[in-house]
């Protein structure tokens, strides 16, 4: 046998107590926020048909966990959240009652090739608000993910909001085919200035145009959008509206100083259509969480709804967040065959008011030194003796 | 594509929010005993290897989900929470520490054959003690089982305790061999006591014994179990003797009137080799959980200790307990672009002392009677504007 007994599949990781301990807190006070906001929280299964969830879900096909039912169908493990939670938002039950807000915290997959990598399963916490083709649904969806991360104490938090379509009609203005766009696309998503330098050469950009694109990328609130929309061009005008009544709301709530309004994000999600955004904070050099608005996934479900939400990703938040250094009260209280009697109402008495008490008989410890060191508190047999 | 969009694997079921609501309240509950008793949550990955947890779990084979790894190892969806957190227990960070006490709430997955059927995932709440050979270890996880069951409001709650190894040992002085004991026992486990008297026909028994033999599924006390315990085997006193002080542990922990002591219960799980366990409600023709002694598992995993633990099935707690029926106050705020600042703040405001409140701008919403329905407190634009 090559596996060992304590191996675990490549990208697998076992929470250990105290990880355990600091998702709970986590998923605690986002999951009561979420709830706050009007939210229900559900839960889909873990596995679902490759031919709905897995081909829309958007994830590459080579990063999909894999397997055939007993029918010979193919499954996957749920890639996302987004894409189950859009069947049960299509289905009878719920399409009535648009606008529908759901959450959810939930453990998705994404297989891995390489030994020390990325994890294969990893949790995320977010909403999804369906049916509600407002700005107003944004800027929710925005400053609740917002509230989150400042609720859970994610340090140097910030947000970067991108628009998809908006940049794409930018990019066709600058006389770029739908390939070189997608090619331009993707280095921006890379953040790669220097590929986008290079790349600018062979594209059919006018000279005195080259400046406004290479600029691109520095663009950071919505007024340094202005240069690059096309006054002519009614929906560009439309979403520029958009975008600067975007801004107001979040500034209202409080996002101000918090957010990038970057031209160049768009997001490797290609059921993101419209806004996209992303979420920073300190500790973690990967994104938090992100969103946006995907009203094309809804039409795949056979409903023309407009569809806005958030994922975060619970790992990387936990790298992002100080967690509580202070020791939880733990009583340990010892006994024997005769003192069984006394431990036992004393562990009864200690739990009623709230405490938390281990209950153990002391001969079954095989070494009393390290196992008592891991309690704040121990109570011995000779103590429950004498009173 | 013969597969609707809407539809899910086979045995696969979303949690609708009541459900989810329902199930977090039971989680929160049950997990929260289950640390006050001493136990540390844990969580192990969805994804195990097939070579270490599928083939020990007890688990038959056909029941596993089986996947392919990018290394062309055959992995399994987990079946258990047993095996796994046994492996964890058997490491290198935790063998030091033993006692140790570990807790789980987790999702399990059990492949299905057909339409209609039994759930192919399902979640499970328990507890593992491992590394304590006493008597009071079992005591202790039997009656934390309980204390949650009481705590839940499961109604006419009771469990079911028998032997697995001193009804092999009664077994044997009846004459049986392996094989023959294995049938009865599994003629047992079904409960299906017209196959028992049939089998008793073809088996060795002598005439005088055979009418001890069919009431072997009729003891319901330790004293019953009496009758068929041979003195001159040391074995079997000591195990009648620990059953007896077991029967004295639960009493006085307040779980007498519940318990059955069936000497004819075992358990279709392998590695629960002595003490055995299950749980029944109202509502539930299934046992709500199990559990035993399983010293045999942790050897498996190079460790001489003794464990025993439970996990009781949430799907089937559902179905005995009575859910809250009021309904939870949440309130809509309509708003228009005029009262939209207004209904912001007012929303913020009623948040801020604790209340749920979606915030919804009207004219997104398509049918509002409706939407406006399914919340206990609507304050529409004009009661906004009014003040």
């Amino acid at each position: 046998m090559t596996i060992e007994m304590f191996e675990k599949p490549l990208g697998m990781r076992d929470d250990f107590p105290l990880i355990a301990k600091q998702k709970a807190d986590l998923r605690k006070q986002g999951t009561q926020l979420i709830e706050q906001s009007g939210y229900e929280l559900l839960q889909t299964p873990t596995l679902e048909y490759y031919e709905t969830i897995g081909k829309i879900s958007a994830i590459s096909d080579d990063a999909l966990f894999k397997l055939l039912d007993s029918q010979g169908k193919t499954l996957v493990l749920r890639p996302d959240m987004t894409s189950p939670i859009a069947r049960v938002a299509a289905s009878k039950l719920l399409r009535e009652k648009m606008p529908i807000r759901l959450g959810y915290y939930s453990n998705v997959f994404r297989a891995q090739k390489r030994e020390g990598g990325r994890p294969a399963e990893f949790e995320q916490m977010g909403v999804e608000l369906i049916g509600d083709d407002s700005l107003y649904a944004d800027a929710e969806v925005i400053s609740l993910a917002w509230d989150i991360l400042k609720e859970l104490g994610v340090g140097s938090a910030r947000i970067v909001i991108g628009h998809t379509r908006l940049l794409e009609l930018i990019l066709a203005d600058f006389g770029l085919d739908a390939e070189q766009s997608g090619k331009v696309r993707e280095l921006f998503v890379a953040k790669n200035g220097v590929g986008v330098e290079q790349l600018a050469k062979e594209l059919p950009i006018a000279e005195d145009e080259l400046t406004s694109f290479l600029k691109l990328m520095q663009a950071t609130t919505v007024v340094d959008w202005k240069r690059w929309i096309n006054e002519e061009n009614e929906e560009q005008r439309e979403l520029y509206r958009d975008m600067e009544r975007l801004e107001q709301l979040l500034e209202r709530n409080g996002l101000g100083d918090a957010i990038t309004f970057d031209i160049s994000f768009s997001s490797h999600m290609t059921y993101y259509t419209g806004l996209v955004f992303e979420f920073y904070g300190a500790g973690s050099g990967f994104p938090l969480g992100s969103g946006g608005r995907y009203d094309g996934l809804m039409e795949q479900f056979g409903l023309q709804v407009g569809a806005t939400g958030f994922g975060l990703r619970v790992d990387r938040l936990l790298e992002s967040v100080t967690p509580e250094k202070a020791e939880q009260p733990h009583t340990l209280i010892l006994f024997d065959e005769q003192s069984e009697q006394h431990a036992f109402d004393k562990a009864q008495q200690l739990r009623d008011s709230g405490k938390r008490v281990t209950l153990q008989y002391a001969p079954a410890v095989k070494a009393l030194e390290p196992f008592t060191a891991l309690f704040t508190e121990v109570i011995r047999e000779e103590d429950l003796r004498n009173g």
